[in-house]
């Protein structure tokens, strides 16, 4: 693992938490991303090498929706930045990890990306992801 | 906010979850320290920047077993490091988050701390941090 390439916080509002998180990080939020195939709209701040990301679902009965109801809103998940993300994937998976995808995923950002289950991580959801080289 | 200083996950073992988080992150854990003042012992890994600790609480009645009483295993607060606590609390205050100190207290890892109040944050503990310069 690299470094902390984000923390992924669920928001109820990023209308609201933007700003919050503007005044926070002493930051602008630099972008704001729609991904379709996760349901959810994200929005992107930068300290230091890492990125903190508000994430609000599409959806009311969606993934964000949901863990939002069950444990509030608060952080989601922490993605760690790999060079090489399959490679990654099997030594995670050799090493008793379950992987919630087979295969590395297209995420936001310009990343491929998988996550981990997070029984095996001390209740983290762990996310990898690798950049894409175009 | 300079950079994520460290994420902090709360676990109910270190023994069983300092050998996971070794094949996860890939690298050592590297110290193990017991700090007093907050009844926790905490283990640290370096992945680029940013220290991933793990909290044990000292009593089963603590703040940590509390934590993972309500909500279970998993991410506890996020520590930004800054440059000037003392300017850096004055400046959240008089933006309106409230600081769970009225002065930096001294924390784990040498360093001045003070924690902002998540009610404010979309329910993230959001830890501030200094190093001590001696």
């Amino acid at each position: 693992m690299k470094k902390v390439e984000h923390i992924a916080i669920a928001v109820k509002s990023l209308a609201k938490s933007v700003p919050l998180f503007e005044k926070l990080l002493n930051t602008p939020c630099y972008k704001t991303e729609k991904i379709e195939s996760e349901r959810v709209t994200a929005s992107f701040f930068k300290t230091g090498e890492t990125k903190i990301e508000l994430l609000e679902g599409m959806d009311e009965t969606g993934h964000i929706a949901r863990f939002i109801e069950k444990v509030g809103e608060g952080m989601h998940h922490i993605a760690f930045e790999v060079d090489d993300i399959k490679a990654e994937m099997k030594r995670l998976m050799e090493a008793g990890f379950l992987l919630l995808s087979g295969e590395p995923k297209k995420g936001a950002d310009n990343k491929l990306i998988c996550f981990l289950h997070p029984r095996d991580t001390n209740g983290v959801l762990i996310e990898l992801c690798q950049e894409i080289k175009e």
